[in-house]
């Protein structure tokens, strides 16, 4: 039957150089429908979830999804996962771009990498046939550089690359993965792909994407695009602002982090870093595949140091480039936000790593002896720049921040520990949870730490009363919230898969109904809403089935000490914190909602409902149920 | 009948945004060949010698030539010709890569752009259709970027793009025209598309190339790829180190340059930029169109500040980045080069000028009140790369240095005019004319300016004797070589047009009996060897003829005093210099050896015998004969 699943699977061995193509399941497809589904249940299934994240025992699996290099608007998304060497958890990463439909194109619905080689190679890809190439040469360069000389060696300018720069190849665990101008960013993916000595992935497809059903897809189509349209902010504002325009939006409910969450709410970004002031730096707007938003935000500067430099910052990149660390530069964040894309760099991680060590330095906890002589102030943006070549290299100072502020603040000691904010590992998002808690409980429930794009409460930012109007700073009702806000997004950002910002700013348009008419005409499987829910849900409970396997325990889910213990001082969230006590009570009511028990391990029941029987009896042989 | 010819000429002009396509005149390629034949003879006949060269008057004209786009090796070449605001006489560049073929894949001979855009635009040029489009949004992007931008604007990564970066903008008078990782340098060209506030050429061609005697041009192929292996070091070294192994080679005969030739042969520069220093750089190579040679070599260094810097500086930016700045640093060198093919500005001319600039610091006639707090002494490698922004943006000091040493030093004063080196006000390339005379006498003779590449004197450098056997210190004879050189170069490497580095480094591969098989066989014309030399003379004529009627006189054709009055203090070329009554000696040479009265005018016998009756009324008309 005609469908949009390619139906195979491209397993690459490193290690012995030899890849094979089988047979997409069936049954795979149905529990889990791609994207993250795929990814997260494989590396379940075939990775230890005890080993070491930087051997070569690890794997590094892609998958788009069924609505990938469809008609389907926003669905050049992709899944990456592996085991995470930054939390030790799953580490999972949406990218967008182009290089997601033409893994499609090229004829797969999941690319397993495994093993390690024993040079630097990089692959080629070109529809069946797959070539290892020396890589030797090319190993250093930056992302921007790699790709081109890529393009140019292959004789194909048509090709999509996805590559690593020197921080992945210097095993930094805030490595990302770069593919035209897009990250798979956190979690240290990079770091992953470095350590099995991959410096690329080039792939040319030429094959099509199938249709089961066109005149239903059709007709999905035209209502999700119409849904689109009535979104009162996606092409009104998104369009023109992208994400920075959250920065307004975060000011406005006092959770724009600065100093390190030190001084949320007293510092007025609106001015400097809001969306009018970023509007003079915009040139342009860049586009995913097949989608008519381009919410990315092209912006320009000209740097008496670097040149001409071209950034296209996020929300997250001006948060953390810009308020956390006390930065107040459009000049500053976008050059921060080139050199971490050139050097393949997570922003996020990389901004707030910088930021703790700034509040270390201001506190007296570490000097001039550590920090390669550099003033280390909050707002000083040449310092801040200054460290991210450093970090990218482990040059001095940049060596101790390079693996993100647990491990840095595990090397610094003198009580830092206390100052590095971080969920299982993983550095902050850009919103103080303090005067946002369901952003607070997600950070602390994601399965890959403190990352806002597993269950993003736009409820609390946008005032989207979807599914129910809620209060932001109310504790009861966020993990009934939070459930459903991961599981939704789960299915349809990271299965479908399609871009979460339809689900943050056109919320209708993304609903259940749609998702469910676009995949099952496409595919040719039928799901009820019902089924596409759970499947979100099933994610959501192998991830954590992995983690609890890999030794991750509730005390993994709690909140930064600084949340519970200090109030915002200032601003429109004043006086906010979050006591252990409110913490462990939207903890236990999500853990009740998930059917998990008091200690966040999914119960027998759930997993049986779930049809997750295997995952039921891992638990088991580890003695967790 | 088929040919190499595409047969149409396409004129855009920017003013009224009107194109149209006319056919190549039979001849103007008899008289002319192709490449800078055609864009310099046009140049005369279509652009009144006294205007000033940032006005709408001034045309911008592209020619690649027969060879372009056919199976010849190294014919990726292209001229581009406009009146230079660097030297108010012909500025005519070549540049190589793959955009000038792909003009030719476009259908066109020559391209010559008119007029002045009342808005930032960029051309798309796909055959036979022209779009004027809007460019404002790309204005500051640095010539990489750029590049991309319109690929992703246009959705065709096939697409070859040559654009201006922020020097071309702001009319820096040393800006270029970057296409791929290719440069048209010198004289300024970049400033003439800066002010036709033309950002890029974006062509894309879908028509082949014809040959006219395919059985004739196959053997003078395997001829031309026969001469080619021959070559002790076309392969051996070319495709290996580049033309940066030429540093060693001038090093060799003391007239490697060093602290704006106030040093040369006291500095020894192998260990730090020699050939062999330079390999733990590299790369890899880069390749123009249908090349087998491959000599750009790709460099990579990992800076604290710039990250991750892939350049490819030929000599010229190890000169002028290193011995003429006194700066012995590999990374400064790459990182230089890279900056400024972002910027869009001429090595070269960039770093003569703050090679002038530091002798003037360390001489005291300038200090930090107006050098922008930079201490700006010889061997200062972080001093330099700071001016690079400043310049291409014109800010602070780099608007003094802008346009070049005879212009800045005019601003300065205080006698620094003594250590603005250049001639016509082309900044010197990097071979001290005191221990290579013919090098000298190329440099004030060449219609550019001082330009290595109008007849590079390879017997003194490489001792190939060709046509004979020259000491390189001798006076008497240079006139003859310097006209034979010029003759040749231009027809073969100019017009035909064939890679430079095929006659410098493979001498009897571009001997005229090949060109002209080669020639004549691609196009069907009939040239005997005798008409392909005269060609070249041609060309060296009217390009004359532009510089008298543009107000150029015999002192223009000096030397720059240093080079009269100092000598050389160290080295293998210790104690010489070439005083004013030698400089004349071979420059009356030359001049008898043209045919041109002792003032350097064309007269009217040498007109006629070439053919060129409307440029002989021209200077009548002008009372110049």
């Amino acid at each position: 039957m005609t469908s949009s699943y390619m139906g195979n699977i491209l397993r690459i061995n490193l290690t012995n150089k030899e890849y094979n193509i089988t047979p997409l399941s069936v049954e795979l497809a149905r529990n889990f429908l791609g994207g993250a589904g795929f990814t997260v249940k494989t590396l379940l299934d075939e990775v230890d979830p005890a080993i070491d994240p930087l051997s070569a025992e690890n794997k590094l699996i892609f998958s788009s999804g069924p609505l990938s290099g469809t008609a389907a608007p926003c669905a050049s998304r992709m899944s990456v996962s592996a085991k995470s060497p930054l939390t030790g958890a799953v580490g999972m990463c949406m990218t967008g771009g182009h290089f997601p439909v033409e893994l499609k194109f090229a004829g797969y619905d999941m690319l397993i990498i495994e093993g390690r080689s024993s040079e630097p190679v990089y692959l080629y890809i070109k529809d069946d046939k797959v070539s290892f190439r020396k890589a030797s040469k090319l190993m250093g360069t930056n992302t921007f550089d790699c790709q081109q000389l890529i393009k140019d060696d292959l004789g194909d300018q048509n090709i999509r690359v996805a590559c690593i720069g020197p921080a992945g190849e210097n095993l930094s665990k805030m490595a990302c993965i770069i593919n035209e101008r897009r990250a798979a960013g956190r979690k240290g993916l990079g770091a992953v792909m470095g350590s099995k000595n991959l410096k690329a992935i080039a792939i040319r497809g030429t094959k099509k994407v199938g249709i089961a059903r066109g005149n239903a897809f059709k007709e999905a189509r035209k209502r999700m695009l119409k849904a689109m349209k009535e979104s009162p902010v996606l092409y009104s504002q998104m369009s023109k602002h992208g994400t920075p325009m959250t920065v307004d939006a975060t000011w406005a409910i006092g959770i724009f982090p600065a100093n390190n969450f030190s001084t949320t709410g007293e510092w007025e970004p609106i001015n400097t870093l809001g969306a009018q002031a970023s509007q003079k730096y915009k040139i342009g707007s860049s586009y995913c595949y097949n989608c008519p938003v381009g919410c990315g935000q092209l912006k320009l500067v000209h740097s008496p140091t670097y040149g001409s430099i071209l950034g296209e910052p996020e929300y997250e990149t001006y948060y953390c480039f810009g308020g956390v660390t006390g930065v107040d530069s459009q000049e500053a964040v976008i050059t921060a936000d080139r050199l971490c894309d050139e050097l393949g760099l997570d922003t996020m991680s990389t901004g707030a790593t910088i930021a703790f060590a700034m509040e270390l330095y201001e506190r007296g906890i570490i000097d001039r002896d550590i920090t390669d002589n550099i003033e280390l102030n909050f707002g000083n943006a040449q310092a801040m720049l200054d460290l991210i070549p450093r970090i990218a290299f482990r040059e001095g100072f940049g060596a101790i921040l390079a693996d993100g502020v647990r491990i840095a603040s595990d090397k610094i000691g003198k009580n830092s520990q206390k100052y590095a904010l971080h969920i299982k590992g993983l550095e902050m998002p850009g919103y103080d949870p303090r005067g946002a808690k369901a952003h607070g409980l997600g950070f602390m429930t994601a399965y890959t730490g403190a990352d806002h794009n597993r269950s993003y409460a736009f409820q609390e930012v946008f005032g989207i009363p979807i599914p129910y109007a809620i209060d932001r700073l109310a504790i009861n009702g966020k993990g009934k919230l939070t459930k459903w806000n991961q599981d939704i997004r789960s299915v349809t950002c990271d299965c479908a898969p399609m871009c979460a910002f339809l689900m943050d700013m056109a919320v209708p348009a993304i609903a259940v109904e749609n998702t469910r008419d676009l995949v099952n005409s496409s595919t040719g499987l039928d799901f009820t809403s019902k089924e596409i829910e759970t499947i979100g849900e099933r994610l959501n409970n192998i991830a954590k089935v992995f983690n609890v396997l890999a030794g991750l325990t509730k005390k993994d889910d709690y909140l930064p000490e600084r949340f519970r213990n200090e109030e915002i001082k200032s601003g429109t969230s004043k006086g906010q914190r979050i006591p252990e006590e409110d913490m462990l009570l939207m903890l236990h009511e999500y853990y009740r909602e998930r059917g998990w028990n008091e200690d966040g391990i999914p119960t027998r029941s759930k997993l049986e409902e779930l049809g997750l029987a295997r995952e039921m009896g891992l638990l088991e042989n580890a003695g967790m149920v």
